[in-house]
């Protein structure tokens, strides 16, 4: 590293000489090449799930309308940053920090405990003793799992799209990922009590996906429908989306990021784990796309790309949970259920007046409950190497399937009870909604006081 | 892996140390190391490649009309999907299943066969012996092999937009993927009878662009052109792209993904082999880009931002066959003359009224046999290992200029029968082109009930 | 590599077994291992630096208006090729060649000189000594150098957008990437007089970032304002972003690739220093964006997404020179002043009626400078491995200071003092600025006979 920029040609050589960095220097040992291999992986996969910021923004605004368009890319660029903050303030530590089966104690604020990695198992000696299992520098497991805890605040924006107030939509975000998403976290990923109890999540269905459902699913019943959704009358007015272009980039980039999300997990570049978990992820993101076309196509008479869109996505959520512990024909079968799953989701809100304008609760809360059941259904003991059990399906019995549904419950009612009390604060404090006049107005204008298209003529509608 | 999500501290370091993972553990050797190091390497470029069904979305959707653009991103999205189904299917054995000279026919279902990959050369046993040179696993090789079949089909897409049904344009992708292109492939890929007969395509030129290009020719041929593209009279009406940001957006993913696409066709990070393949895809990607630019500019007056695309994306065509073969400055030439083939080929299409609304034909299949060709020009001799043999311009004779023109007719024979007969029988059962008002009010609307940007005054064009 | 097509099964078997590439044969060595695992990352952050081409065009054409989109997307796409053939022909031997402190002299064109890369210091030959400390293929060096040269140019683009002639603009990138900006390199990376005079800047505040920003001042005060920017009477008129989606895009576009731009500039994967580096490149990304947004938003009462966008930018332009010297804590507080200095800047520009459309200059120019004059004051010695010497901040006195200073004048005076004589001369020659009835009515229509948004009824503006 010294020689990143030498100062000159030759003042580099003796640098090279002094620090016995040539081609007769002692070699890497096969330790060395590991965390190199390793966290390269790590890096690399967590930036794409970076890149699923843009997915989750574009699919927000696309299947939203152009004049709140500004707004929600504005919620969805801002809400990074917000968790970031969170996460390095407060998240990690009570998520990954030494502590109790609820939370961790230690080193907990601004990754300031203690650590020798990338030192593993029993050479570890540090604060973060839950997450020693890989042995990258700790800056990379940071990373890896700042860009997840950005991905469960994303998924309420959503839900919450197209009326929420921007500065309400932040004090949210920040409250969520600083102290609901790391102590759930805690209790899985975090050695806590659900890991105890045998429950398993690999890449995050309930972890992230559940958690952030859960909270759009509150979010959205405290701030109602918006106006026009439902007519008094029973009728459900459809909201148009204004750009479906931006709905398949934003689709498109979330399905190459859950090729970071799922493999990366692994957070060491184990090839037969990492090619497993990329096949089971891509396979039922294809099914879920294809089962919820023809499911849509069948009921409403033509496919409609969002229903196909939203049904690749319920199978990248569903998969989430069980892709590194089910075969790849089991995957088939998960993601197809998955996008069956999403298409009645979304009908069952409509009929219950809850309105997420971009299926949010469909694909994360319904798909990401859907994907940890099905770990307790299909799960092969140890089949990239887990010792998950086998799942009711392969003759494991009820076990797994109760752990899990102990887990679903656990995560569902924290997440519930704490959200709840957040958004009735801000809504107490702040407010929540913006005012009608605003929101029929568009939010671009009224809390951004721009326009996302100016020299276009878009219709107010 | 059994460590991935440890079910509490202690209970993890318990499981670390009965597995002997731990600092004391023993080290990895040399060829772990490497089939790590092969699987990351492949995976990734697979992503990116994965990631060009974004672009040949965008360029498709943006060099066509506002009206048609669900039905084109549809197409584009479903068709992954199904191209997923048919390889896992059929394609994968068809093309890599040991077997004759002709097709696989071991291993046929479902990745069926056995298999004891990473192992290599002579130390692999198992039903899939011609992709046992790479030392990865198995699902490895699969899911690199099926991001390229899913581009084939992609190709079809381009050239039969803005008329043909979208269920008949599913059907003939399955048809593709699981019957057309993986015998081409297994003839040239898979150990067959062209490999044999001295035939060279390192990453697909003919493999995946030709052949995706001859069933894109048989489909517009079949299908006639657009509505109002050419009068009765004569003349040429052009039909003018709604987005030339998506065109962008498109081309910008598809150059990018190609740095997966031809430097991951080594399925091994062989740091020579690696440098050199980025270098000449990219050098025939800029030079495309520029000589296209420049007679377009001569040629018309003006340069249109949709020949410098076609440009850059005909070097990157011309160039996948040849890019482990030849030197940097051939590339540059390549890409040079890529870019005037394929101006000239878009004129030549508009002469013969041949309507292929986004360049699917002069871009895929006249580059595709252009590099294919180039092989027997330019080659040098095992420049990154492989015994080639020298072209034509090296002082190598007309050899492998013989063998790659046998090979050229040959794929083009096989895909123009094949694809021809699949599109007369999809015509015969279920129609092939949507009906003239359905075409004048736009597929969208058609095809799918919804529109691509609701809320934005378009014009009907 | 001869296996990467195998002719035949049985001929491939043969194959592996003549040349030994067997699970019988030699394992790979320590060394060579590491050459793969670098080469791997130098391409594979390369490759995303390569992708911030798509990012500089979206945020610059989003923040223009609908009838320049063409000619701007345009200008990013054909600068990228330029810039490719300009270092290709003449930047890289200027900035790498061995030579004086001055400009290389040895193996200036085409990559024409001796080399034996991968060897490292000592044990390398060649003509490209001051890059020899990364011991990976000449070919993926030059990639990785590649595609920085071509961002300098592209910073350009925005500042005169709206206004410069197509021609004028591509022979001006020219004249940058093959004379301005590798020699400027030389003197930092290319061992030159700066690199001995304890100047500092890790992966380019000032090799590219200043150095497009200088280009582009000059360009902008040459052109003058658009057309109806500035009234006489004073008065400021905005003129209004197209596109916000294509300015998101662009703006994740790029916080992605600077994932690429500053860890991949290790050119070795080194794992402490990637972490370190990719911590606080996205530390100063973040509190860039927080900063920015909430000035914006007390000082003109709303926040505007454009300067979120330009506040991150600003924060991953200050940090790219310090990334690897300073510590996690102080990329927060770099970020933070960015995002500041960038809110400041923009009004001051404004002020001073200097018209930059897309805030290049703010971001990249003050930004850049601020950020080399971080690395003397936050730099702490060795944290990554370079001998930076500490900071003031960290009592490390004024010494690295004052050669930042010295580099920072030294690089602004070259780059304005050539890039005004280039301007000039090409105004004589071809001249600079559309005509003002080209510019009302859109350079898409004058410079490229086309549309960008065809069907669609946009506004005159």
């Amino acid at each position: 590293m010294t020689l990143l920029r030498p100062r000159g040609r030759w003042l580099a050589l003796l640098t090279l000489v002094l620090l016995g960095v040539s081609t007769n220097a002692d070699a890497k040992t096969a330790e060395e090449l590991t965390v190199a291999i390793d966290t390269i992986w790590v890096l690399i996969t967590a930036s794409l799930v970076f890149f699923m910021n843009l997915g989750f923004g574009l699919v927000e605004s696309g299947f939203c309308r152009a004049k709140n368009t500004v707004n929600i890319l504005s919620k969805n660029f801002v809400v990074f940053a917000i968790s970031c903050l969170a996460f390095y303030l407060f998240g990690w530590g009570l998520m990954f920090g030494n502590g109790s089966g609820w939370l961790g104690t230690e080193g907990l604020l601004m990754l300031g405990g203690t650590d020798n990695s990338p030192a593993t198992g029993d050479a570890y000696s540090g604060a973060y003793t839950a997450i020693a299992w890989t042995g990258i520098p700790l800056l990379a497991k940071f990373f890896f799992q700042l860009v997840f805890a950005g991905t469960a605040a994303t998924i309420v924006s959503g839900a919450v799209a197209e009326r929420i107030k921007y500065v309400s939509f932040i004090i949210f975000s920040f409250l969520l990922v600083a102290f609901v998403y790391p102590v759930t976290g805690h209790w899985i990923w975090g050695g806590g009590w659900l890991a105890g109890a045998g429950f398993w999540d690999f890449a995050g269905s309930t972890v992230v996906h559940s958690v952030g459902g859960w909270a759009a699913l509150t979010g959205t019943l405290i701030l109602g429908p918006r106006l026009g959704k439902y007519s008094p009358n029973g009728t459900v007015n459809p909201i148009l989306p204004h750009s479906m272009t931006s709905g398949f980039i934003g689709c498109l980039v979330l399905w190459l990021g859950w090729f970071g999300f799922n493999p990366g997990s692994t957070m060491t570049a184990d090839p037969a784990a990492i090619s497993h978990v990329f096949m089971t992820t891509n396979s039922a993101a294809f099914m879920g796309l294809l089962s919820a076309t023809t499911l849509n196509w069948l009921w409403d008479g033509k496919p409609d790309l969002g229903m196909s869109v939203n049904g690749c996505l319920a199978g990248l959520v569903a998969i989430t949970a069980p892709c590194a512990f089910v075969t790849v024909n089991a995957s088939l079968i998960i993601g197809l259920l998955a996008g069956l799953i999403v298409v009645g989701a979304v009908k069952l809100l409509d009929a219950l007046k809850i309105d997420d304008p971009v299926g949010a609760i469909p694909v994360h809360l319904f798909n990401g409950t859907f994907g940890t059941l099905c770990v307790g259904l299909f799960a092969v003991d140890k089949i990239t190497g887990a010792a998950t059990g086998n799942g009711l399906f392969n003759g494991g019995g009820m076990t797994l399937l109760i752990a899990q549904l102990e887990g679903i419950a656990a995560v569902g009612v924290y997440t519930l009870v704490l959200s709840a009390i957040f958004w009735f604060a801000i809504k107490a404090v702040v407010g929540l909604r913006v005012s009608k006049e605003e929101e029929e107005e568009g939010l671009d204008f009224g809390e951004h006081g721009q326009s996302a298209y100016s020299g276009f003529n878009t219709l107010q509608v």
